[in-house]
């Protein structure tokens, strides 16, 4: 396969030579500025490297990359509306740029736009492309409404904060793989493996995501540390605490996230504290290791040349500790 | 052809039986709501048309019928959220009777489970069917973003209008046709004629509308009377009559729609002299009359049966007096 660094770059191409609409402005402005922002565009990367692996002409699967790189952001919009989150890449989000019509209106826009450009890929596949397509569509919206659902859920298990993030963030990364393994016509085994790696990759890759928000290096993250515990989220972190704290630091956790009164930087000081006593940095970085490892078996199993399946090995790696 | 009742027959037939999942219950609940609420269902019959009158096999586009039928129904949801309307088929709107967030993301399932159902179509058609169907959907997104825009436009041109609900409206009527021909096979010529039919039906149908809601009679119409003036929406009436207004007319008719003293019966009496002595309503029927008029030219231009063509009429008829 070609390296990383080459699809990169026809990428960065690509994405920008795409023209979309502009009139009316109200409608288009807002998916400009959302393309523009970039952000690491793993999941087109990953279209192109499913195809590639299997001896695909990358070129074959251009519009696909696009399409789920509009399907992802669209997804971006919307959630950003029902979570109130007001910054994205560092950039005010749409809803609050402009308004909540806006972001619902753009965010539709984008949705069409994206099924478009899938749809432009070649006969063969196309039915089950588009089965696969829009199966995880729909995957992806659950896993949403799953996590809005955990807000006011008084006691949400593991299995079922997993079962959350596979299909809110999972299911998208490993389509994005399988789309492109479809399109170079690898065979049905083949297409399950590359997808079960992806599933296992977005699980370890959110998870990641979980720790870091808690426990990473604010420079490296791109974002403010402690914000999920501000939020109050329910995240792989604060499930597991829950599921191991006592009487009374359930209490104490509950307390901590709840008061109005704590100032941000003392309530997060103490919540770490808290999940430290309990252990959770190293039950989160061993659950990551686990799907991380489940996905290198997966890997290992492909029918692939085995310098390439280093390459894949390597760029998981950097996606996963953030230097991608 | 088979007759509208027997093709009606089947559709309901086919609407009893969809199945859509059921958990999370927070995503689907609003969508069988919305389902079960009904209405008209005309665009999945016109696809069934489009493809019986061609001597397709009706069968052959029932998965095209529910996913049309399940995307207009996505952008009632997300319209009725823009709109802040509360009612819709005398029932909640989705919005009101859960919240937001919910009509947003239950919109979206809609969306992908509509792309799912198209999705079913014999592959040697669906490339076509799917540029189609998803230029329609970005299309109603765009005249709903001018509709949006009229609100706080001060000066809305007829021609500006027309282009509006030709977006909103008249194209999803023309696809639905059109994705009908397309699965029978229809030749290209035929495709673009019965697509042109739809959409002068569909603007027909549409200013129909805005007639009918100021000048209808309430128990046939099935909405209260006067609903666009107490929401001063810029109908055909409204940016006909500003229009033609005098300055001390135009005037007046700002004063009446922005009084926040007039009670509302008084306004529409108020509002409704003025169009009349304007002849707005005469106007508003004469422009109706030459978009049917242009469908039936475009209908008597089908290469298909007379005798059908003559159902198709006797339907379209119907279908704009609301006595269907």
């Amino acid at each position: 396969m070609h390296s990383f660094d080459w699809l990169q770059e026809k990428l960065n191409r690509i994405f920008a030579s795409v023209k979309i609409d502009s009139q009316p402005k109200e409608l288009y402005s807002p998916i400009d500025y959302t393309l523009s922002l970039g952000g690491k565009r793993i999941r087109p990367l990953l279209v192109l490297t499913g195809c590639d692996l299997y001896g695909g002409d990358p070129d074959n699967v251009i519009n696909i990359a696009i399409g789920i790189e509009l399907f992802h952001n669209f997804t971006l919009l919307h959630d950003d509306i029902m979570d109130q989150a007001p910054i994205r890449r560092g950039k005010a989000t749409v809803y609050k740029k402009w308004n909540t019509n806006v972001a619902i209106l753009s965010g539709d826009t984008m949705f069409a736009l994206a099924t478009g450009y899938i749809s432009q890929t070649k006969e063969t596949v196309l039915a089950e492309v588009l089965k696969v397509f829009t199966l995880t569509a729909k995957q992806v919206c659950e896993g949403q409404q799953y996590d809005m659902n955990f807000e006011t859920q008084e006691n949400v298990s593991i299995p079922e904060y997993i079962s959350m993030i596979r299909l809110k963030t999972a299911v998208l990364i490993a389509c994005s793989l399988r789309l492109g393994a479809i399109v170079a016509g690898a065979p049905a085994k083949e297409k399950n493996m590359i997808s079960e790696f992806g599933e296992n990759l977005g699980l370890a890759f959110q998870l990641q995501d979980d720790l870091l928000d808690t426990f990473g290096e604010e420079n490296k993250f791109g974002k403010e540390i402690g914000g999920d515990i501000i939020s109050k989220k329910k995240t792989f972190l604060h499930v597991k605490a829950m599921e191991l704290a006592n009487g009374r630091q359930k209490e104490e956790l509950n307390r901590y996230l709840s008061s109005p009164t704590i100032p941000p930087d003392e309530k997060i000081r103490k919540v770490k504290d808290l999940y430290r006593i309990l252990n959770i940095e190293e039950i989160a970085k061993a659950t990551i290791r686990d799907y991380f490892d489940k996905a290198l078996q997966c890997l290992a199993h492909l029918n692939v040349e085995e310098d390439d399946k280093k390459e894949v090995h390597e760029f998981a790696n950097r996606l996963l500790i953030r230097e991608y």
